[in-house]
């Protein structure tokens, strides 16, 4: 998704990498591609991809549209589509327009489609298996 | 400095792209370039690349080796050597086995090069001009 053709990082493009921990709240304006962990916020104004290795802990993640191979735990709002691949594992709110589920994917959660205007929904019931 | 050949982010190349915010501590395996702003400390297993808009300021830096063209404001400890470019701003206390500090570059802090072993030193000398 990320357009990484280019040797020298775009300016646009926020890549965390696997090992990659980040412990507080990203916000980008571009693209974010994230193969690392992070433990807090993250709010992207533009893409944003969770790669397998990828994991998000935190509060919020916020995107226009995001791509989950990885794990994220947090209330997520996204603008546009939510894909959550077969590797994916995504625990939180999840807010999107629209919400891409793949097979295999956990998907704990309570999850938001739709516009999404409405505020952020409130962390309710724990999805238990 | 940061290998982005491949077209998919290399896991060891960590993008904090400009306009990025980080507010919290980043860890990294890999390679690390940071073009946005960190408030946090930043410890990266490999290379750290602070680029021209690059700022830093939190703790921490640690990384395998770095090279400073933006901004840090934090207690810098890497394991090889740290490049302070002309544009570079460096303040904290460095620790570094080697240091390179070029001709422009803003650099103020303690810096201690060498084998990091022994515990921080103590606040000694006072340079004075």
């Amino acid at each position: 998704m990320l357009s990484r053709g280019k040797s020298s990082p775009n300016a646009s493009l926020t890549y965390l990498a696997e090992g990659t921990e980040l412990e507080g709240n990203l916000k980008a304006k571009g693209q974010v591609r994230i193969d690392g962990t992070v433990r807090g916020s993250v709010l992207v104004e533009g893409e944003l991809e969770i790669g397998p290795t990828g994991f998000i802990e935190g509060e919020q993640v916020k995107a226009k549209n995001a791509h989950v191979q990885g794990k994220v735990r947090a209330a997520v709002a996204v603008e546009g589509k939510l894909t959550l691949t077969k590797s994916g594992q995504l625990e939180g709110d999840v807010r999107a327009r629209a919400l891409d589920i793949e097979a295999g994917a956990v998907f704990i959660g309570r999850s938001q489609t739709g516009e999404v205007k409405a505020a952020l929904p409130q962390p309710s019931k724990t999805a238990s298996e």
